[in-house]
């Protein structure tokens, strides 16, 4: 990728400013940006102990997972639509 | 959710112990978890003054943006299905 397609946008994440370098627009990364935010204040007001490292730890795992899990939907959907189509064609 | 459900499995991210209790198996949380650790390394040897926080917060910004971007996908292609069986039965 072209170093001219990056953005950079600065979002504040847990009282803590962040430059995000990418291809995403700055309304995206702001949005990524809250919904992190977000989620650290979930997890921190379940485990009031935790300090930031392992709040944002524990987001990044929640959030992994998440990935994961629609990845594997998406990928069988992509299994099942192929197998019609080869269903219809053979 | 019934709490019967629910499995607690330790992992180690970033030289730190955490214990996940969750609905996923422990052998899916332990690859979460090593995803996350290796998105940590890559992010630290590009960026080796950052310190834990600020490396998981931008694996967190990482994962939840390739959620959401997926998740787009994800739905893009239901709706794409949904008009085609519309248009099948109209």
């Amino acid at each position: 990728m072209s170093d001219a397609k990056k953005t950079r946008t600065t979002v504040e994440i847990h009282n803590r400013k962040y430059t995000i370098v990418g291809e995403e627009s700055p309304h995206r990364i702001q949005m990524v940006a809250s919904m992190v935010d977000q989620k650290m204040k979930e997890i921190q007001e379940a485990n009031p102990k935790l300090d930031t490292a392992q709040l944002a730890v524990l987001t990044a795992v929640n959030a992994t997972n998440d990935y994961i899990k629609i990845k594997e939907e998406y990928n069988h959907l992509i299994e099942k639509l192929k197998r019609e189509e080869q269903d219809k064609n053979g």
